[in-house]
């Protein structure tokens, strides 16, 4: 085996990039980002990820909006929206005279699953080719609407969209995002819960990913429910129920 | 930007194997995968995937019987079961005085995509170095047993398993695995229904999936009434209550 491949550069050297210089991805690099994806592992060969390419400008700067005033999503040379997809599998099965058997909870662990793994091939083969890669979760502020924008049918669902694009100038020279230590995240044999050091440890890795110096600032913005993502719950709840896949 | 990366090769490439010779990962390639796995995009700085690397051998083997009986999973040089983990993120929370908000479905959304995230740059990251990696969906056959044996807390999940091995000799000559034609997963501007002809299409691209020669065979043994998913179903709820994760 080996034991170095040119990738381990893509990966240490990954950053999300939200400013970008306006030109185009050629089509022959969008071709390989693409297929790159489709090459992804799927589970029982199903396929359950869509990915709608948002070309009509008017549409993008809608979806914009509904994302949260992303400027990014307009800026970048591409913007896909990455849907979990089981209404193609119904359909195929349905085709063959199959009932179809899939529950909204399996639907939902597998066909996120399938959709970012689809997604993040794209993300790696683009920083490869040196284009700028930009996940957006703002999707889920409006998923129901986003829902309706792009005519999703029963069994389709938004799960983030992803912006790809050449990075402005030094973007690419900033600092890499910290990660909390390894053995927060990687245990064996039993799941750990973190000792209160552990805790300060996470605390003192991330301290440069807020510019106050202190994680916390971000993690209030976000999960505490003054945070943003328990206003998404409602959005996602109502967005499962048209979409056909809310667990009874 | 550039045209070319030897990481598309590995993409065009992947297939999953299930056969391995039994040589070790040497740690030092083993600690590059993690890393890989580590710089992997996060939603909001959370990183919300936890990987519960399995070296007992006792456990392993249960695991492999509560996951199907799927040999490869003891077989394999490393098995990590992936999970979700937003018990991580209430702690940092908590830890700071924070009140905690994240809801049920949310946390589902964004944990499986942030556990899966991790785990494909493993995946590419492995592969790259020239070892064979597979998924195991089997886990949910008894993701809740399969909990309780890794003593997770409220707010984590076994979303997959991921088996990493020197492959058997052969094994990465096989011919990949087919998907379907492009433009049935990938889309421009609005969801578009497949027609007949695209599902037809479908099922010729993919008929060297099954040895029958159609993938319908395929698609039934998973995906029916009768097949294996819906069992998964009441599997996953009860997996979901007993994690605290059970949209109410």
């Amino acid at each position: 085996m080996l034991s170095y491949h040119p990738v381990f550069e893509v990966f240490a050297s990954h950053r999300t990039i939200r400013k970008f210089t306006g030109d185009p991805i050629p089509l022959e690099n969008l071709d390989a980002i693409i297929e790159a994806g489709r090459r992804a592992p799927t589970d029982a060969s199903a396929q359950m990820g869509t990915f709608i390419r948002i070309t009509d400008p008017a549409l993008r700067s809608r979806l914009s909006k509904l994302s949260g005033e992303q400027r990014h999503i307009i800026d970048g040379a591409e913007f896909f929206v990455v849907c979990m997809d089981v209404f193609r599998l119904r359909r195929l099965v349905e085709h063959r005279g199959g009932e179809y058997g899939m529950g909204p909870l399996i639907s939902l662990l597998f066909g996120i699953t399938d959709a970012i793994l689809v997604a993040q091939n794209m993300v790696v083969a683009a920083e490869a080719l040196g284009y700028a890669t930009c996940y957006i979760g703002g999707v889920q502020n409006n998923a129901d609407e986003i829902g309706t924008e792009l005519n999703l049918p029963e069994g389709v669902l938004p799960v983030v969209g992803l912006v790809l694009g050449v990075p402005a100038e030094g973007e690419t020279e900033k600092p890499t995002r910290p990660r909390i230590p390894r053995q927060a995240a990687f245990m064996e044999n039993r799941y750990r819960e973190m000792t209160p050091e552990l805790l300060d440890a996470c605390y003192q890795a991330m301290s440069s990913y807020h510019r106050s110096g202190d994680w916390y600032n971000a993690l209030k913005h976000y999960f505490t429910s003054e945070g943003s993502m328990p206003r998404r719950e409602p959005v996602l709840r109502r967005a499962l129920a048209q979409q056909g896949l809310l667990p009874e």
